[in-house]
């Protein structure tokens, strides 16, 4: 047997702690697997508190930095978070003194990305991210070792297990988001800054690595568009499940003729497909190859047990001499990303309020007309004293025709509510 | 860049040519994502007649065998299938000239795999198989790689397309099996011999390797419980759909306090799992680690495409230099298969037809009571003139016991049918 894989690990939260344990539990499995002991040499974390777990035969570092650099590590486990700060030094000092890096910090990846694997590249390592999208679901790998025959076509995910669940619950109790955001909040579901979860980023830069993976290209969150689900009505819930959609935060990364649509927004799918079927705080991603067609995978996108597993994966896999490119291809490969393409038309759920009274639903229709975009199903559902409830699905239209409808909508005279607008995805 | 990967391809139908397409059609992307260049330099089928693909520039060899051996193979890749015969011969000789292999050949693994492991092992060499199994989703890396953190505590599969087909369609168009079995021989769905199909047999040798795999044990066909979908009636369909149940050819494998529990089987599994919701010919594997919880996949589980895409997943690792131990741990270590481990107790769906006269059904409880059996549900649902069909939902419940009990309600006298009996996994 050759010698051990001799780890630094910087971060005991949750995810840190459940590498600790595996490690520990696993010992005998781990070395059968990959034909070398693992082993953990020294830890930084910013408390020494009991965590429940032994640590004691590690040596302890106040400063991740020096235990990204010790002698006595040859792969630097960065679980710590934080896009800047000590995470990104340590990186960058382990890659410096020849270390391979793995990591479960997405933030970091989509923001630098690009300059961490040119580092690295240069430096003869690597660094690794199972952890970083869709939790314990093996995505990065069924990506770019199981799919890596296939042109990738498209990919989509469900992939912030909070949003999901927010969503899901809003359905199931009928409830609205200020209340169901407030539950989370006291269930502690939320990160510390809510809007990396509910605004969509957290997921958007799972997305971003996505991209670079799929379509060979420079790590770039900017060229993202990101919506969040802080507009979503419960009534916008249930009057998409009466007409059998599903909504969620769903992002979509494809090809179109004028570079890589990419985008996180809240989309209807349909309630019949594996993305509409998925609850609470589970994660899903469909890849789609020119050969492979469509697989779809789906698992918990967090917690301690997931995201470990997934930590072990990309440390097994450096136990095994398995070091590729850190984003697939060689960095000074990826092509720049294309910003600002605009995504394919597609269906769209129109819900409005009407004024009530004769011709408003005729002039709505008579716009959206003059922007070319057809009706497919309208329907008006009961209204108050004064307002009439509209809804409308139209057939394929581009978000610029669409806004321009919305826009001419206000001169009608005949909405009082702004139009609420939501993709209809095809999944 | 290093040489190029030198490939020899025996077997030129639906897959092999597949393969060919896709090293033809993608040979910059493949270079760029593994740093090599890979080639075909010889092939060997049964006749060279027309395939629809450029293969003039490759030497031909009439012998598999010979195309195994040559200077200028690196990987043999056996696409031809059988368990016997050239298969065997070339992929044992391709072994000894101290050649990688990759095959998609589940029967052949599920027969001799072991010796074929022992034999590579001891060269140095491997064999690949991402393709026997559930064809283009990327389950053995999942379960090898992206799990080698866990202990595999269940795995679970519906992997055979055709039997899902059939019993898909019955469901959806009321057709007995036999109707739907002639329309799949007609449209060509069958392997030549369909046991190997509906007997549960092939699904059965993608099970055996998928046990090897998660429990570290020696590959072995013999060990597993396989029964086919050939008794499964289109009323058994109907009962079950409206108690919330489908019917699935599934696969389980876990461990048991006296071994590994393993056996494709028909099952009832809820309407509203995953499992239970697939359709048609796809396929799905769910597998279970003590640390990441529950992974589903699903994807197209044949046809050229996805088979195709599958194997130059194992091509192109073997180009990176990824050769791991065939079964995940080395040959030698695989601990011996357990024979005979009866499955847990489970809850059972039981139909039967009884004489249409008072006590008959208090007689059939009574039964089932004396077995210690408990009812979960029963019902009986309209007769004709001299029958009353009857459903029974059972609490959990061991096979030995239901069979005793089954066995005992034949002395009854109040049966006019034998009752058929279906497991209820739970998923």
């Amino acid at each position: 047997m050759t010698q051990p894989l001799r780890l630094g690990i910087a971060g005991l939260g949750t995810v840190g702690v459940g590498v600790v344990r595996i490690v520990q539990r696993h010992a005998d499995l781990l070395a059968a697997r990959t034909g070398r002991e693992i082993v953990i040499s020294a830890i930084s974390a910013r408390s020494q508190r009991d965590r429940g777990v032994r640590l004691s035969s590690y040596a302890w570092e106040n400063d991740p930095v020096a235990l990204a650099v010790r002698d006595d590590v040859d792969v630097f486990v960065e679980l710590m978070g934080g896009s800047e700060g000590p995470a990104k030094s340590a990186i960058e000092a382990a890659i410096a003194s020849g270390k391979d890096v793995v990591t479960a910090n997405k933030a970091l990846l989509a923001l630098h990305g690009q300059s961490l694997a040119t580092a690295a590249e240069a430096k003869g390592v690597t660094i690794r991210y199972e952890a970083a999208v869709a939790g314990g679901i093996p995505v990065i790998k069924a990506l770019t070792e199981g799919l890596v025959g296939n042109e990738i076509t498209r990919v989509m995910g469900v992939m912030n297990g909070t949003c999901n669940y927010i969503l899901t619950r809003m359905q199931d109790a009928g409830l609205d988001y200020q209340t169901v955001f407030a539950e989370c909040e006291k269930l502690g579901y939320l990160e510390a800054d809510p809007t990396l979860d509910v605004g969509g980023i957290d997921a958007g830069h799972k997305l971003a690595i996505l991209v670079s993976l799929a379509f060979g290209t420079q790590i770039d969150f900017e060229a993202l568009t990101i919506e969040g689900i802080e507009r979503i009505s419960v009534e916008d819930i249930e009057q998409a499940a009466d007409m059998g959609y599903r909504v969620k935060l769903l992002g979509v990364a494809q090809k179109t003729g004028r570079g890589i649509d990419a985008r996180m927004t809240p989309c209807l799918v349909p309630d019949t497909s594996p993305l509409g079927q998925l609850p609470g705080a589970t994660n899903m991603v469909v890849l789609e190859g020119d050969s492979v067609g469509k697989i779809v995978l789906r698992g918990a996108g967090a917690g301690e047990g997931p995201t470990a597993s997934a930590v072990m994966s990309d440390i097994c896999d450096l136990a095994r001499g398995v070091r590729l490119p850190v984003f697939g291809i060689p960095a000074a490969k990826l092509a720049p990303a294309a910003k600002g393409v605009s995504a394919p038309p597609a269906a769209w759920y129109l819900r409005m309020k009407l004024v009530d009274k004769p011709g408003a639903l005729a002039k709505i229709a008579a716009v959206l007309g003059d922007a070319g975009i057809s009706i497919d199903r309208m329907r008006q559902y009961g209204h108050d004293e004064q307002d009439a409830p509209v809804l409308i699905v139209t057939h394929k239209a581009s978000r610029d025709a669409l806004d321009l409808a919305i826009a001419a909508m206000a001169g009608t005279g005949v909405l009082s509510s702004d139009p609420v607008a939501i993709r209809i995805e095809d999944v």
